[in-house]
């Protein structure tokens, strides 16, 4: 590790509840790579985030760990310019939130448009877990404890990274010290991508995934059914282009420019088979993965554990530092 | 220490926010001593809890740790029979906090009738603190990471220990483990100890107590200023028993019943001044208190220190088994 000191820090991370996939890399992944040039990045596998909607699948959660961070790493992500660390691992960030929860209200939290959004689509009726609602403040304390200073997110999460941003204030205020700086949200170009079933959302559990470490055969199988303009019987009848899957796909991940517009053409006309618009497809997907595949192959699970590991050994030292400060300045560091 | 290991656990505690008075001793201190015989007894300095309300004071909180821990050695806590520890020197508390959290609903706390009683009577208004609904939670953290099998309450509190066990309950349900005992209330006879100003209720905040460390003076100034039967004007007016503050503690601290009912008998027919009663009810106090003091002597406070330390150590290594097996069955013992 060389991370340079003087760059600020940025935390970004995945939940680890199953393989990535091109929705994850075109919605994060991409950009989390660039900001590790510019920024002294942490990645964070956050397996206690995961397991408040899956704590009766823990396996699951296991199991995901390690895919998650060699996902990050096949991409691009360097360990000798980024920190990975696993939440769990850091008990700091449960200690910090414990303290944190005495610096807002129940109502504060409540109100906060993200939380109540979130809410509101999980359908949780009357029994929202109590862990749910205590998320933004735990997500205070992950970015806090490395004192990170900048947060990728989306427009939607603005308001979460804000409590952070009142946390870190309060805590400064009412115990007299300088310890945490105010987080802010970094706002990057947000893109969302289509599922291979035409549901706005590429998710796990749609199904409607095309995984980083999916093999070349299942990239084709799964192109294969891919859902396209269900208005159209045979290859003859003129197509949609607009909202269609598959050449939003095209559009992202094929680099042969020409060869998409000449698809678009032809389909709008009536002159070319779904047959052929797939398997072109494929073939561009799966170039585009290759290079990831690859990257994967210098990255064996115990080498992603012995990297996972050493992260975390550093997250570990930085939050050990940010609890004796805490702690001094609540005056129980005994 | 030689703590029988087959003796069931037993938590109690107190909050470090002053020194402690007669009110503590006869609500709590006096069964915990004869508690620590039968059971194995840890007591809890809840710093953690006490910054929730006084977190504004932190220095409040600091200066009283050591002092209820002497305090409670010179009533005869024993530091062979029980283990004194800091809450906020075990992170495991926190730890757990956060892993119960997903195991209840925001509402169930809520409904939670001991939680809705004290946020009425708190009067929060809006902004309850978010760490004060969390309450409930943590306090089952405290007495499941050592495992405690009872735990002293009042009937109030009982619903608090009832979420206690359906937390453990869940906790070994959800991740098919039998870690976690089911906690106990432990309701002894509740005693509770008017204020020197007929309050019914001795407390810090207002003013009213007789501190166990009060020095013979203090007690006697204490007594001195006592509220009476304020209908009784001079020492012929029959006065009235019930209620009265003085002949509560007499009948409470004066170990001498022949002169207290003399003292009574004289008081309701006008014969007695309040001179006489409030004399004769200091020196019963002060009587009362001298084997504390007594004790007191034996535990200066690089005494106590020394013992609260060893006692965190033991709840240390006892919390980090618990951790271990938590970690294990949660599948995220890396």
């Amino acid at each position: 590790m060389n991370q340079d000191n003087n760059k600020k820090r940025i935390l970004t991370g995945d939940r680890p509840t199953g393989p990535l996939h091109l929705g994850h890399f075109v919605g994060s992944i991409e950009s989390r790579v660039k900001f590790q040039d510019e920024y002294d990045l942490f990645y964070l596998i956050a397996d206690v985030q995961a397991l408040t909607d899956n704590h009766d699948n823990p396996e699951k959660v296991r199991s995901n760990v390690l895919q998650v961070a060699q996902d990050n790493l096949a991409c691009g992500l360097d360990p000798n310019k980024s920190t990975i660390f696993i939440q769990s691992m850091i008990p700091e960030i449960a200690e910090l939130t414990v303290y944190f929860m005495n610096l807002v209200s129940l109502n504060e939290v409540l109100r906060n448009p993200t939380v109540k959004t979130e809410i509101k689509e999980k359908n949780f009726g009357d029994s929202t877990p109590f862990g749910f609602v205590a998320y933004p403040v735990s997500q205070a304390a992950d970015i806090l404890v490395a004192k990170s200073n900048l947060v990728p997110v989306g427009k939607d999460q603005a308001p979460m990274i804000e409590l952070s941003r009142v946390i870190a204030r309060r805590f400064n205020t009412t115990y007299n010290s300088e310890i945490f700086p105010e987080p802010e949200a970094h706002f990057g170009v947000e893109k969302n991508l289509v599922g291979t079933d035409g549901d706005a959302k590429m998710s796990k559990s749609k199904g409607n995934t095309i995984n980083l470490n999916d093999d070349e055969q299942t990239v084709i199988d799964k192109v294969k059914r891919m859902y396209t303009d269900p208005n159209r019987l045979k290859a003859t009848d003129p197509g949609v282009i607009e909202g269609n899957p598959v050449f939003i796909y095209h559009d992202m991940f094929n680099d042969n420019k020409d060869e998409v517009n000449d698809l678009k053409e032809r389909y709008k006309t009536g002159n070319v088979g779904d047959v052929e618009v797939k398997d072109k497809l494929a073939l561009a997907i799966n170039k585009f993965l290759d290079p990831i595949r690859e990257r994967r192959k210098e990255f064996p699970i115990e080498k992603v554990e012995e990297i996972v590991m050493d992260g975390t050994k550093r997250t570990q030292e930085i939050a050990k530092e940010t609890m004796q400060m805490v702690k001094q300045a609540m005056k129980i560091d005994y």
